[in-house]
């Protein structure tokens, strides 16, 4: 066997045991007795260390100086160039400070969620602080003299800097709180007032599932408390959550990580269980899930059909037509929440933490210093105050995990999806008509072809490119969002 | 640390891994899409291949080389124990021959799945032919000179040989037959004409599980096409089935499968994740389920009050009055399937397979021969013929899939509750009455303190002696079996 051969075969075991460890996080959240979560902890750190051994394995350095990378295919360069920048990274960290960050966000997660249930910032900002400290000290091992924050985003969305992200955050931000000024100032659709069956929820979430090309054969969905798409090639699972009054909770969810999930399962199947089978990168993951909720799943078109569907599903629910139906599909709310904000917002929402996290990396910030910053920037921002921590600074789970440098990637993802639906609409001139009748899969078909079925193979930008035709930027999303809401 | 407490570290995360594995099979068994069958496997060899280079490292040599036994408490001498004989076990197979059985294990298992499903013999023998030869190979590596069957045993009875065994054996036959022919000669109760609604026969299921004790906050009740346990510690889940017209199909597996699933979340809580921390043997693990499923389940009291619930449950379903129940409950068939059997005929099916795999090995028989070998000895015991090939030889799974010397242990399993039994209505004189009306937690506690709470810390034999008084013999389960038949 030659050097290349003998890598990918170890690979190929790490991941598939890469799987085993995302399948037992969906068993987590949907399937775990509440009284195995003691066990389960001591079996998650169990399956990490293994795969910590293996990712930094030795050997791997040895069979990477072998391979000359001129002589590889793309696919094998491909690879190659994935394996080589996972074990680059994490021969930077030292072990102890690898351990000791997998330690910290595993107790500081549940540290978050306590704090976050009783409203006690306080009780959140040692376990905050403590983080922070590791995560400075990871991003100076891994950038080696470069940018802190890149070095953190890079995990996330490799190359990409946060210098980049920023100049594409300014571009936006004076554009989108106009736009919102103007939707906000006129006239909104009132808010549902109809109980909606929560079987009935289920049943609609799982044929949307299948109009959106999930292959049930190779998945499935359940309830969680969280909605969340997880698995890679022919064992990609789902989740949803449903709200007595609001349907668009479950539905939208449902079309968001059905994006995630037919991206996996939509990657070739020679890719299966290498480091090209997942999605590239999460900007990208982010651009597909988008674009099936938003683009696609709230157009004008869509809801056409979709509100025919709610009234078979549940009879009246006192939307009059159509034409209000849509508008309350896409009503701007004065919302806290992050995810349960509209196309316009949600992007504000990620700038506020991008700009936040940036400066605690570079030093700028502290943990004592966050909660005021996050809610004199939200005022900023929103134009009304925070009301409690759990609508501000412990909202999202990310920065107790260790999720530091990710949230910019929610904004990319939008981004691209504004290029790659510009594309579709020149690709498919007729896409409202099929959108009109419930056919999704001529777009859904041509996301695959230009962009999932491709899996790791390309960059994320250089993918994104090839797809659309278009330098990744602003301009596409910009456009896009001001038609539809000015 | 001492190399006693990195010996533990080491092997704690083993357990952790192999909890892991475990639960990877009920998700295949319960709720794996169909489509992820191939990636599965790769995962389950990933998994595998982790789990043999823990149980086979070198460095568990030199830290047992390190350990003074005279100086350990009992339960870290048991530890030691456990850890050195599967370390020694694992030493003597040669690295290819254990590579070479796990993936027969797997593709045979599949080939008699199909076969039984076409009856077709010949479509399995090769397979089964390559599996006695990899048995043979791996029996006499271990055996080292000793007794190649007792080898096997060994693996899921240790401290026992197969000479004990068809000591046992012999001693049970002639009463079991005799026991048999005079029920069968005698009126038997009329079989039930009623459809029973599932979901109802679910509730009754969670409900009864309950009732033997099974903790639902640490464990889950699922359907699958095969009832079983699977887990230890703080994650034990089950599964049963249902059928439209036979309710004891699901209430008796299930009950069964509680006593296994019990067995596993009573164990003292200091031995999770050690080698203590399981069941010590499959015969002591199916002496749990069976005395849980007859010698209480199937009891005249406990039949009484259980009658009543499926009044309540089913309406009327045709069955007079507690007496018929009771005998309807404990009915003897001319059937061929063990798993179907009723308590008399259940150890014939066992001694079949225990004499016939016990010739294979040690080269008496081939496969060519095995199908006859296997029906003339059916109708000898049975008087009657086998019909078709998956009501013999391809009925049960244990041959395709490696499981060598695994079926006395069921027998075994009776055994001992014939035992335990004895010994539990001496230690509880109400426990008629307490059936009577549904409680079964006197029993069960007592089996939780007799048996279950120590989990792997005695031998199986001292531990059945120490709970029950006796000696293990075969004298308490037939005196039992012809008091209820006779």
């Amino acid at each position: 066997m030659s050097a290349y051969d003998e890598l990918m075969a170890f690979q190929r075991q790490t991941e598939a045991l890469g799987q085993i460890a995302g399948r037992l996080g969906w068993d987590q959240e949907t399937m775990m007795p509440e009284g195995a979560a003691g066990q389960r902890a001591e079996e998650f750190a169990a399956m990490e260390s293994v795969l910590h051994a293996r990712k930094t394995h030795p050997q791997i350095g040895e069979w990477l100086a072998k391979i000359d990378a001129s002589t590889l295919d793309p696919v094998s360069a491909a690879n190659v160039r994935h394996i080589a920048r996972s074990f680059e990274r994490s021969q930077r960290i030292p072990p102890k400070l690898a351990e000791a960050i997998a330690k910290l966000s595993s107790s500081a997660q549940r540290i978050w969620a306590d704090a976050r249930e009783r409203e006690d910032v306080a009780a959140f900002l040692p376990a905050l602080e403590e983080m922070i400290a590791l995560k400075r000290d990871e991003a100076s091992a891994l950038a080696q003299g470069g940018d802190a924050y890149d070095a953190l985003l890079d995990d996330y969305e490799p190359d990409t800097s946060g210098e980049d992200v920023a100049a594409t955050f300014a571009a936006m931000r004076p554009r989108l709180v106009a736009l919102r000024d103007k939707v906000m100032g006129a006239d909104q659709p009132p808010e549902l007032k109809f109980e909606f069956d929560e079987q009935k929820q289920m049943r609609l979430a799982r044929s949307l599932a299948k109009t959106f090309g999930y292959d049930m054969q190779k998945g499935r969905l359940d309830k969680a408390v969280h909605p969340f798409s997880s698995g890679s090639g022919d064992d990609v699972r789902i989740t949803t959550r449903t709200a007595l009054t609001d349907p668009f909770n479950s539905i939208y969810s449902t079309i968001h990580e059905t994006g995630h999930a037919t991206y996996e399962q939509n990657i070739a199947s020679e890719h299966l269980l290498t480091p090209l089978g997942g999605g590239v990168s999460l900007g990208v993951h982010e651009s597909q899930s988008r674009i099936y909720e938003n683009q696609l799943g709230r157009s004008r078109a869509f809801t056409g059909w979709l509100f025919g569907q709610m009234k078979d599903a549940f009879g009246d629910f006192g939307v009059a037509n159509e034409d209000v139906f849509f508008r309350t599909v896409n009503r701007l709310n004065k919302g806290y929440i992050r995810t349960e904000s509209d196309e316009v917002q949600y992007n504000l929402h990620i700038m506020l933490r991008f700009d936040l996290e940036r400066d605690v990396i570079a030093g700028k910030l502290e943990a004592s210093d966050l909660e005021e910053a996050w809610n004199s920037r939200f005022e900023a921002d929103f134009g009304y105050a925070v009301d409690k921590p759990s609508n501000g600074l412990l909202q999202d789970v990310h920065w107790s995990c260790g999720l530091w440098g990710y949230f910019p990637t929610y904004a990319l993802g939008n981004v691209y999806a504004g290029c790659l639906y510009e594309a579709l609409r020149v690709a498919r001139p007729n896409l409202d008509s099929e959108l009109a009748v419930g056919n999704v899969s001529g777009a859904t078909e041509w996301l695959k072809d230009a962009v999932q079925i491709h899996g790791g193979l390309y960059r994320p930008t250089e993918l994104i490119e090839r797809a659309s035709g278009l330098v990744p930027s602003e301009g596409p999303l910009l456009g896009y969002l001001e038609r539809k809401f000015g």
